[in-house]
């Protein structure tokens, strides 16, 4: 068994990561800023195969840190979610680059594998999404474009850095949902399923017509643990992770989610500029699914359903409440 | 008369936009690392409206530096040229945005209106390029499109801090010549003239059927003096910079040239490969033309046509020597 860094790894899609190889019986180094965290990580600092170290990734390496003797480091420290990224207008890029290229030159220096997590948002266009297709970049700048070409540039930054010996591959990921998902970000889906536990309307964007293929978080982390060793030897690199079987109008996730829930919430259509501000966009993939390439040619499967998808994400907050829902304009 | 700031003002460009203002009567403040200087700045030094910074633009900001009652900033400092780029493939990318970056932090520090250069490379695809068409990455990385995912992020970046209250315009030039270009970005002009000169073959790469049209740095320095506050006063974000009129094959370009120049050189094709290494790729955009929008409607026209610019160039190298030519493969 080895040791893994999760770079995020008390944010969401970071945490699941980590579960995912602790579970396995790996070490794991949680570096993490805190900024993003939806858990608080003392159930981290008792586990004798984890440790915490609390700094953001460029912080760390700044300050002397090292990949060596690491047998793998995952990047998933970012600045999250459709809303939470208005706050950082004209300074996301940078931020994002910046957290990017040190670990890169830290992998490289200790001849480390990396997996990046870029977005599925880097495609900046509608439909079914493959890794062959071309990226469109729309003309009109906003606050989801500036993320999705930082995306994109770590993705080439990645990719390109083979040329200087790294092993890496880049993982897009598609609406990836499940336990400890912040509202906070302008997430759909704990949006929707906080809003049925509480009974309070639940707040439908745009037409509700715009289609997500909601991914579960314990199906990402598996792609990690079961198959980036086959991917990094088969010379993938970018790579689509999704749950095409899961593809829903996000007013049919509203009907489902009230259903599955028994709430008695109304459903609601509003705009979401009157929620999340003037800088608030939708994504230019009105309609996003995955289409699997590599990741199902190495044999990785999506396992959760949709319902079981959202029952996970009702059961985790029957439980506990959002830890950065006083982040959540909604 | 103001107070003007040029980052890589020592460079090929930066250096005609320094010009520009000093022939105007301005003050300038040139910020260069000397890392593409095609000037030794000599003369600039001893300009008495003229100051020389001999610093990266992101180490003098650093180091204290500020852009305090300065009345406009050009940041033309970049790494340069379709081979000049192969030697950062992988950290290009953090390079072109950190520097860029700290430059948009100081103009909102100091509320000073900014002019970014990016590139016309940024379209990623061929033909007639307009500032409101979509932007194209294709899907099989390398150094080039390294170097325009990164140009285009510094766009969104200087494009969406007009949310933070930036004054801004991004330039989008289109193959810019004229004295001083160094062959060492490998750059086609330059190449060829310098080749007609020494008598050596004209190499030409790819079909020779690749349309580039060529703009006089003199003309985009005007476009900078005569018409960036109206840009500002206008709204106009992103503009195009080129000169239509001056289209040609490359393979056209390396003919007249040799016909100007009285020049007894051979035309040869070769892959360009051989020369830059494996890394070089021919740019997306095959026929590479730009549409006039912002720039036509604000009255500017580029005046210099291509007989008049090769001319320019072939007197600026049989007077002087291509100062950076050691660096250049052929």
């Amino acid at each position: 068994m080895g040791q893994v860094v999760v770079t995020g790894g008390l944010g969401f899609i970071g945490s699941h990561v980590a579960d995912a190889y602790l579970a396995r019986g790996d070490t794991v180094r949680i570096i993490d800023s805190e900024v993003g965290a939806v858990v608080d990580g003392e159930d981290y600092d008792t586990d004798p195969r984890c440790t915490v170290v609390r700094a953001s990734v460029e912080d760390y390496l700044r300050g002397g840190g090292d990949f060596a003797g690491v047998d793998r480091v995952v990047h998933a420290a970012a600045h999250v979610g459709p809303a939470g990224i208005l706050h950082h207008v004209g300074t996301l890029g940078v931020d994002i680059v910046m957290s990017t290229s040190p670990v890169l030159e830290a992998c490289l220096a200790a001849d480390v594998p990396l997996c990046v997590f870029s977005s599925a948002e880097v495609y900046g266009r509608s439909g079914q999404l493959a890794e062959g297709d071309d990226i469109r970049v729309p003309r009109d700048y906003n606050a989801r474009i500036e993320y999705a070409v930082a995306k994109t540039l770590t993705e080439v930054m990645t990719v390109n850095s083979r040329h200087r010996g790294l092993r890496a591959i880049v993982i897009r990921p598609f609406n990836v949902g499940g336990a400890r998902q912040s509202r906070a970000g302008g997430f759909v889906m704990p949006t929707f399923v906080q809003q049925a536990l509480a009974g309070t309307p639940i707040t439908v964007f745009a037409t509700g017509q715009q289609v997500r293929a909601f991914l579960a978080a314990t199906d990402l982390a598996r792609f990690l643990t079961d198959h980036m060793d086959a991917a990094l030897a088969a010379g993938h690199t970018v790579i689509n992770v999704g749950n095409p079987g899961n593809a829903v109008t996000v007013m049919a996730l509203a009907e489902r989610v009230k259903e599955l829930m028994g709430s008695s919430s109304p459903i609601v259509r509003v705009d979401a500029k009157t929620i999340h501000g003037p800088l608030y966009e939708e994504a230019e993939s009105f309609h996003k699914v995955p289409v699997l390439g590599a990741a199902a040619a190495l044999g990785w499967r999506p396992q959760l359903d949709l319902d079981d998808l959202i029952l996970q994400t009702a059961d985790y907050y029957r439980r506990r409440s959002d830890v950065r829902a006083d982040r959540a304009a909604v």
